[in-house]
This record gives structure tokens, sequence and C-alpha cells, in this order.
């Protein structure tokens, strides 16, 4: 192994160097500040567990992102989180155990193996809340409506919101009772929105059948009057179909009113990704960035396979990716103050008391030749009568 | 499996649950912004790295304690960090790599194999400071100066300063040319302090040999006179360690001097901890906990296995720790507000204001018979003649 190949790193791996580190770390905070001024109350889940435990009431895909190690003090497998989301549901129903409405937030490096979106890599830092014990419709909208906020604070106000339901498409696939290999591949065929495909595989299915339904989904989504055509094409669908429509109108007709600027979409073809949803779903899309910059959904599920049945809904964003797109407006550090080497007791004394508000870079033996400009200073600390004053550098 | 097996974490592996959550955050945060107003500079290395990469120039120690992992991309094996200071030197060496001093700073988690501490289990949060390309003392001091400020920061201000020189005890074994099997023997029991152990393996060396100092260094180690027993001891010793004691002289005599209610002590045998350091070492401790708070030092050898010789020197502390210690104020969160379920938009946009500063938790449907206290509210929302008010909740 030569030199140079030691300081590679993996693919989709990277050093966050300054200053785009501090305006990763300046987001993290304001997404964090934002979700706690909503009743959002701080966990961190740890960055290790089981796989039972991590993969309880997930899908596929998750275990297939996720990092396996062996625990030497068991010899058990862990994983290293690929989702938050999963954790906090879990520290919801079993750590905390709160009886009525629990609001949770968390923010911190996730891993996956192998990299989801070019901008994120493997090691994406995922922010998130999710609000547990509530079916109810506001407890949707107030995710949705907190995302948005989140996106906001990030500098990201021009979106188009994708609403969906995973429930139409699970009880129409059920509804047809299909043999798993046939199920797999109008699922394929559905995410990749093949129509031909999809007029192959279920073609022969009568009209009004859950099959010939399921064919119309992908031809109905899509578009901004999407709704409206779903609901003229299931109109003799299955009661939880229905249901599903009818809470999809709700919420967007909400939406409408609370955010008349919303471009607002239905796909419900997007399946993937949703790997633990069982409810009304989103993600949120900006020009210019293919992947979503925010989803989420309800989850009622996860709770149930442990025993605790909680209502879940949440969504979550990944803070690097919202850096990445360059609109987030982070403070714009103060130039700092340069400090000689003097070891006057006095220039420390004054040093101490600037940096309770200041920044102060002092100089070190090897610095002298340096300009404090250069190492981002535009002030500099000189002695005048005794006395040590801070000066701007093109003053002295 | 059953339901509550798969509810287990790992052994040193925990959720953190609010407030604790809040109050480590609130560390992290106050650490980081210690560390950007000495001047320096957040970045934030990456989770897992090769472990070439990661292991180079740090000791076999760091290998045993990092977990590892297979890069399904490459089939190559990757390590999770277990120590952030090896990777700011691969960034500062590399990815930087700028000329002159540059200070970086970090903060997250690190995963280690086997628990090195009870309050710190196997996902500590690793913060720290390092200052690269200066050989000086004046950087081992402002590292050190930093150290106690952020240790100052989290309310620990009694504290107790381990200092020591990795050098004194390196030269002095080399120069004594032992075989591999003693000289770990020796390593052995020089950080067990065992000084009949020591007497055995080195009692047969001529008065003034590096054997026969080496076996005088565990005798004079720790107590506040050690130094001076140290530099009478040693008088006969390489030019080296006598280097090494007059730099630890000239940083206690600066130390007590800028710091003067710091216990001050000396330490040649803790050889353990102390990876990949190379000169002088420090430790803080505190009364009543077992393990150090703060540790660091100088470790100018990374950059040379790397073939860009950096000097370097810096500290790290593990928030979790520094707040489980229980003296670090965190800014007490004010209450917040209750919002009824009511959909008045008149509601909403009041609530959309108050959450400019205040946090404010609407009610959802489920919420019919909540007591506002209880979710942590002290104020209430409430219509007085058309207009949302608030209002204490003892007074309506």
């Amino acid at each position: 192994m030569t030199v140079s190949d030691r300081w590679l790193l993996p693919d989709g791996v990277e050093d966050i160097l300054p200053p785009l580190a501090g305006q990763i770390e300046s987001l993290r905070r304001e997404v964090m500040d934002t979700c706690q001024r909503w009743g959002y109350q701080l966990v961190i889940p740890p960055l290790i567990e089981y796989l039972e435990s991590l993969f309880t009431g997930t899908g596929h895909d998750l275990a297939l992102q996720t990092f396996k190690l062996t625990d030497q003090l068991t010899g058990r497998m862990m994983g290293v989180r690929a989702d938050m989301t999963p954790q906090a549901a879990r520290i919801d129903a079993h750590t905390l155990h709160q009886e009525g409405i629990t609001r949770l937030c968390y923010a911190g490096h996730v891993l996956h193996a192998r990299p989801q979106h070019m901008l994120t890599g493997r090691t994406p830092i995922q922010a998130g809340c999710e609000l547990f014990g509530s079916a109810s419709e506001e407890a949707d909208l107030e995710v949705i409506r907190l995302m948005l906020e989140a996106l906001r604070v990030a500098g990201i106000n021009e979106v188009h919101l994708d609403l969906a339901h995973v429930a139409i498409y699970q009880s129409l696939i059920e509804a047809a009772e299909f043999d798993e290999q046939t199920e797999a591949a109008i699922f394929d065929a559905m995410a990749r929105k093949s129509i031909p495909e999809l007029d192959q595989l279920l073609g022969d299915c009568p009209p009004g059948s859950p099959g010939a339904l399921l064919r119309e989904l992908a031809r109905v989504s899509g578009g901004r009057d999407a709704l409206k055509k779903a609901r003229k094409a299931m109109a003799g669908a299955p009661k939880t179909v229905l249901r599903a429509l009818d809470q999809l109108q709700r919420v967007s007709d909400y939406l409408k009113v609370s955010h008349p600027d919303l471009k607002l979409g239905f796909d419900f073809c997007e399946l993937r990704g949703y790997n633990y949803h069982t409810g009304l779903v989103f993600a949120v899309y900006v020009p210019g960035y293919g992947d979503a910059v925010g989803k989420g959904g309800r989850y009622d599920a996860i709770g149930q396979d442990f025993g605790r049945a909680r209502p879940a809904t949440g969504f979550s964003l990944d803070v690097r990716a919202l850096v990445a797109l360059g609109r987030h407006q982070a403070p714009r550090a103060a130039a700092a103050i340069w400090a000689p080497a003097d070891p006057d007791p006095a220039l420390g004394a004054t040093i101490a008391g600037l940096r309770m508000t200041e920044t102060v870079v002092r100089a070190l033996p090897e610095d002298v030749s340096v300009n404090p400009a250069e190492r981002g200073c535009d002030r500099i600390l000189v002695k005048r009568g005794g006395q040590w004053v801070v000066e701007h550098i093109g003053a002295c």
C-alpha cells in the first residue's frame, strides 16, 4: 500500500471541511431548534443496535442498506443504523413508554452500505421528527407543515410536495391475491411507472377487479389532477382505497389553504423508500435535484410488531444534502481578531475578555511572517500607550 | 427471539432520552463554540474509513477498539472510527494541506468495540481540538488552556491536571535495548506502577544505566513534587530525557501563574491511552470520577508516517461523560405554551408568530383530557373577545 493509497477514502465517504462543516452544523442546530419550538423533544439514539431491533417492522431495503458488525462481547450481529426513524419508534414504544402523544426529534449520522444519492453519499446526516400516539389527520398535517418549515429554515421555499397513500396499492395487491413472483414483478413495474409491463402483467384482469385497478394506478399518477383521476378510476375499489383517497383529498384541501404557494402532486407508484410506511406518505422535491429533499409519512405498523401498537407519523431530511443545495444562509461568522505572541499577562486577560463574544487567534512562534488577513482576521490586537486595543488591519 | 429480547440494546449502548439528550446537545454546542472562538475551525470527519488510514500512526490499542466492516463496493476492510484525532491529522496533512498553522475542532460519536468506561460505554461523544504546524510549547499550552476552558464551560472547575512526557520512557527503553518480551513486561509493570515487578525486571541493571533509570521512573511518579524528584533521579539520563523534563518544568511554571487554583501532578507511568503520542501529554481528573475527563498531548509522529511531517498537539473529551458528572448548567428551556386543536386560521397565525421564540405544543384530537402542565406547558393559548392570547395556566 503506497502513501497516497492510504489517504483514499471509500467511495461515498468524505471529509467535510471548513467552511462547509460550519454551515452544516449551523443548519443542524436551526432545524433542531425549530422542531423543539414545535414541541418535539430531542433524543440521541445509539449508533449501533442488534440487527433484530434495527430491522423489526422495516423492509428488506433497510437490511440491504445496513452495515453489519459482530459484537465482540456476545458474538451477536449488530448493525450501524441506516435510518433513525425505527430507532425513534423503539424509544417511544419501549424506552420512554409514555401514555398519550409523544413528539421526538433527532439529528445524526447514519451509514448506508451503498450510496443512495450523489449529494449524500454513504454517510448522510439525518434529521427528523416523529409523532407517536395520534392516528389523526391533524398529526399527518403537523409533520408535513413542520417539514415545510424546516425546509424554509434551510432556504428552500419553492417546493413540490408529492402526496400518496401506501394503503391504496397495498389493499389492491392483497385483494388481487397474486403469487409472490407476479406480485414482485408488479411492484417493480409500478415503481418504474412502466405502463407496457403493467399492461402485460395485468391486461387479463377483468374490468373493476383489483388487478385492473392496479393497472389504472400507474396511469393516473403523477400530475396535479391525479387525485381527481384516481377517485374516478377507483370508484368501485375496496373501502380502504376509498378512505385513503378521501384522506388525501382532505389533507391536500387543507394544504392548499395553509400553503397557497405549495405545488401539490400525487404519486401512487413511488413505493420504494416507503419501507415501513402504512398510510399517508409524502416527499418534497425541488427543481434541479433528482431525489426528495425531505420525506416521511405514517408508519403505524412498527409498534404493532413489538406488541405495543402506536400510531406514528414523521419526516426526515438530510442536512448535508440541504446545505449542498446552497440556499441556506448560515449566519456569517464575524471575522476574527489576531493577537500577537507577546507573553504579557495583560494581553492574555484582554483575549479572555474578547473571547466571550469574539474569535481571537493567538500567534504562535511559527507565525512570525504570517499575514493575519490570510488567517481570516480583519482586526488585530496592538499595544497603544501601555493598553491592548483592537484595531482594524487597514488602520495599523 | 421474544418480544422483550428484541428491545435489548447491546452492553454499553444506550438510548439518550429527554432531558439528558438536550443537555448533551447544549454542552456540545457550547464546547464547539468555545473552540471556534479560540480560532479552531469545525471539520466533520467521516464515520467510516479504510482500516489502513484509521490505524496509520496509531497503536495496537486503537486497532483492538475498532469495529471492522466490509466495504460491499470494493471488498476492502473498513472501520468505524474509535477516535477522531487521527482523522483530524489526516485531514490536516492530506485534505486541507495548508501551509503554516492549522487549528481544527470536531464533535461526534465514536464507537468502541469494548466499553472503556461505565459513563461512556461503547458510543462516546468525542469533542476535541487539534493544532497542527507548531512544535512550540506555546502550542502545547494553548491546547491545555483551551481544554481547561472547555471543562469550565461544562461546569468543571476544580480539576487535577497530570502532566507527563512520552519521550522520557521512550528514550530510556530504546537506550536499554531489551528484547521485545522484556520490553512488553516492563511496559505492563510500569502502567500498573508495580514497583516489585519493576525491581525484578530491572534490578540487575547497573546504576545510572537506562534500565536503572526506568526503575526509578515508577518511584518518582504521581505526587506534586514528582518533577523535582524526577529531575534529580534522571540527572545522568540521555539528553532527550533532560529536555523533556525541562519542558515539563516550563509548562508547569507557566500554568502555576495562569491557573493558580489548578492542582498539578506528574505521572511518568501512565503509558496506555497515549497511543500515538510523542511528547508532552496531559490528562485531567476530577474527584469522584476514576477516568480522565479530558486528555491529549503532542503526536508529531502521525504526519511523518504519511510522508508529511507536521507537529501536532490537541485534546479531546467525552461530552456524554461530562454531562453525566452533573455540573453543567444547561440553559433552562423555557416552559412551553399549550395551544388548543381549534382549526381557527387566526390561531395558526398566532402560533406561527409565537414559535419564532417560544415552544408551542398544539393539541391533537387524542388530547381531549390532557393536562397541559403534564406536557411541560406553563401557559395556554385562549380566545378572549375574539383574540387569541397567552395566559398562565393558573389564571384560566
